[in-house]
């Protein structure tokens, strides 16, 4: 099985480094990217890997089983739709494509030319979101009633995309595989302080048939960096604190439960404070086990974590908020 | 100058001891609360103060000039008239009332009887708000481009209002005092887990005729306590985070300008990262400033900072934000 | 039974609350002060119970049956000893006195004379030190290793007294309490920034018979302020942060034990690295438990947690810790 | 210029990263282990470096100018003398050698044969380390009263060494090149757990001739990660943590001097509590930094920062402090 990456700008290197240490049954054949210079790198980095200017390089290569996209999310669609055309597996970064039709287009090219078609939504294999998932999975947290998170730093202003394809995508992957469940309704607000009028900062709603809540507040704007998901049930409370070094997981058994109402206007709250419980969390390099996940869906036919349903149900929540958007 | 405060429930004690030790020309003279046990825990510490059963004793005692109204917000309006139309200095808890109605209303009685009527928003006198407001008149922030408010922790859920008027007006009336502006459009998200509907969880979007923005996130359902308020500009960032001890502001130079733009599509950013400074900040007990802007406005007719017009002013946005909740 | 408090500065209105609000079969009678306005606070603040200029006042009075001592160290042993030789009851804040000799002088008068004679050792009444206490006595921690306190602020410089006796006090009594055992050896480096040659840092290393090792680090001239405890044991380790507004304490299953050793020179470590437990703490407030304690010790004969003896042993160690100190 | 590195365990691949990618006038030419494991993941990451599992491959190699032995630390000496002797430029890791006798040998040898013989002391690279020295060096300080180091985390139990020479060692440099001074006088307490007695637990204090005074704790004990350096002068104070991500270095206006003093007993201090400054930091990677002073010192015969001459008054302190544990 042989891998071609192309782009080695942000992601490319790591991706590269990934399959290159993999000892599954795979190798990394090509690297290609437009850029010269990142080409240069790229060979000195790996000198026995070849590497190109053209795409079609690699996807014209009868050599090449399986085509990793780390571009600009605008080539998405392009690329991974010539690469199914030509009977290749396809991994590409998130989010999948710029619109539903185009994510529907090439789910329906996977499924024809029998090939696998991935999105790499890396934050799923991390050790933390996999713990939370174990929790919420277990039932000791009760029913699921919030999910709140804030990403938000001084980030790089996007060109193509705004913060919520560049920043949201990440929370509302994570949403899906949470909750096994999709927003039925999705409410936006989203600002923009340059002429482009791309988004720079945005605060999403979004709502669930099962009375569950989501809340994403992300942004490129914020003179501190902020990665915090709280996740409030019935009887216990998740806070994800991605700064932290080590403590990233806190459950807290503290809590309130609603004891009695004594008539229309009045309610009784049973607080309950508790201790609270840091669990271990496993530090393998989430891009490694998506990308063992990405061999292990082609060589073994196993449904990846992260698999095109997922990327597609993502692609269409990020649709819906954006058409949301609250004009002022 | 002679004191009356009703309620010696949750706040009354500190309003008590604030007036109690104020060594301007005033007396503490009446501390009225329905219940007994509270009025013991009074007449334990403060024996030579009287203390009645009764708010009636204190509205129509011609020995008492100032009323000072801690009671459930409900009471807010009822009261306050009655001691308006008696002719007596009326100091009130925030929020002033539960509708603009009802405020104005008081306000034309204030106004009509020549008297004092003022609300205690005691968060505009603590030496980290009266800081942000230097900083912000000193013009060297640029212009203001967002606020945004986290307010959160395992609060106690009211019966009479909800988590809007019980933690937002804070922010409300802090973001009166630093923008001089009233929000033009409010549009809100909110949520109660409780069967009589009230909201325990709120986001608030407020949109300003200048292209300013500010978003408020207060719940009573979070399993830690965060209070971060960051106010982005055009210069410089701040970041005021009261869980902190000491070093509640933080002034970053750190931000980015939008350096050129190209084209429709793309847009060049010139991000400046750059020193922080940790102003010093005043230790003064904001509630006992308060109490002496009360004392100086009844004794020398000075307009105090948290003064009606801007309890008004508070008032409106807070039912605004009511009116725009998003049914779901 | 009639209490008198001695000293109205820093330490003494927070008992004169504490005995005020005590519903034991107690009353606070008396508060002096040589500072007449000290004694105007304490009148304000407490218009019903009387006031004198003269420690006397208070121990020849008949009706006092203790004597609550808050006044420099200097003056703890003279003014204790003549209110025990009085027949009075006596709680002396920390440290006892200023030598063994003077604190052996004082509890043999308080047996002779069959009174209560107690130490204000106030840390050892916290939720905090409670709950270390009652891990250790649980055996749950494996056998200590060791203890270190790091105790440092930019803190008020005493004039009759170095950081020892006015902070390291504070860890030797949780030391005495939390081992039941006293320091075989110490070692101390002491440093002074003033020409009064009064110490404001120091760091003692205590060793017990029983291989434990504890290491105390004080200081009056940190710019930060530092209160961490950690407690080394064999299968756990507890992290005592009490700058922490609420997560004070935790409990880390991360440790190692010493897996084999091949030959002299080399070790084999197995690490744990496991969950993190943060127990709920009682959050009493630890004066009114040293107060009820006291009070029980005068009413039932009970002898209180910071008894006499206890007492003593500190001021053993801190005598040694003086002695000790390493001359450069 | 051609380099071959000595031992790719921990930290002899970030040397080979950092070489390789140099674009100075040098080339990294060939990698040593004695583990075939080691040498093959080496042939991986560079396919055209040549590897060799023999230290004499690189020593007796002509083609070879400059060695860096990233060795277990009792392999410094007689490996580096064996390449001094060959005429090689010797970059060592720290500590330098084991002894301050082996240490004067090198140097003497290295002076003999007129080659470079440098230390990485990674630590004197850093944006940190290099703002401190720009901050005492300007003045605005004041003088230097004392530096207060905690190094402390669950670490690895070295077998040839104890943990004084594995993380007092980075303190010790740092000292030197902040201060430009040796110590006068070192006392040291030092524990060890295990039963080859090398010690994991260390408490070292250091005074210098001029007043100042230096503490130090390491421990490879410790369930939670501690990097902080305080250091107090007379107008300023710094706090240096390297646990934070961004905000490492806070220059505290904060501080206090001697007013008067009324008499022997008596000191009067003035506090002041002012601002607090967050210097920028430079992110270069420290090791980048310490790879091209040492080619430069090779290429341009320019005194590096980390010299030998610091490295050998490392060793000094080193020794001296290992002589000078208190044994109990």
């Amino acid at each position: 099985m042989n891998i071609a990456i192309l782009g080695y700008g942000y992601w490319g290197p790591n991706l590269a480094r990934n399959f290159f240490n993999l000892n599954n049954n795979c190798k990394l054949k090509l690297i290609v990217d437009h850029n010269p210079q990142r080409l240069e790198l790229a060979r000195k980095q790996y000198p026995n890997i070849a590497v190109a200017l053209n795409i079609d390089d690699a996807i014209n290569s009868t050599d090449i089983d399986c085509i990793v996209i780390a571009l600009p999310i605008s080539l998405h669609y392009p690329i991974a739709k010539e690469a199914l055309l030509k009977g290749k597996n396809v991994l590409v970064e998130k989010p999948m494509t710029q619109s539903v039709e185009q994510a529907e287009e090439l789910i329906e090219l996977a499924i024809k030319k029998n090939t696998v078609l991935m999105v790499d939504h890396t934050f799923l294999y991390t050790g933390s979101i996999r713990k939370i998932k174990e929790l919420i999975d277990s039932d000791e947290l009760g029913e699921i009633q919030y999910f709140d998170s804030v990403r938000i730093n001084l980030g790089i202003f996007q060109y193509d995309s705004n913060v919520i394809w560049d920043l949201a995508s990440h929370d509302i992957s994570i949403l899906e595989y949470l909750f096994n469940e999709s927003p039925e309704k999705i409410q936006t607000i989203a600002i923009s302080h340059t002429k482009n009028k791309i988004e720079n900062m945005a605060y999403l709603s979004l709502f669930y048939k099962t009375n569950k809540f989501a809340h994403i507040n992300v942004s490129w704007s914020s003179p501190v960096k902020v990665r915090r998901i709280i996740i409030g049930c019935s009887k216990k409370m998740i806070l994800f604190d991605d700064i932290e070094p080590t403590e990233k997981i806190k459950v807290y058994d503290t809590g309130y439960s609603i004891k009695s109402i004594d008539d229309k206007s009045k309610v009784l709250i049973d607080y309950r404070t508790s201790d609270i419980f840091i669990p271990k969390i496993d530090n393998t390099e989430a891009l490694k086990l998506m990308c063992e996940d990405f061999i292990n869906a082609v060589n073994n036919n196993k449904k990846p974590i992260s698999d095109y349903s997922l990327g597609l149900k993502v692609i269409k929540t990020l649709e819906s908020a954006e058409k949301s958007i609250v004009k002022y």
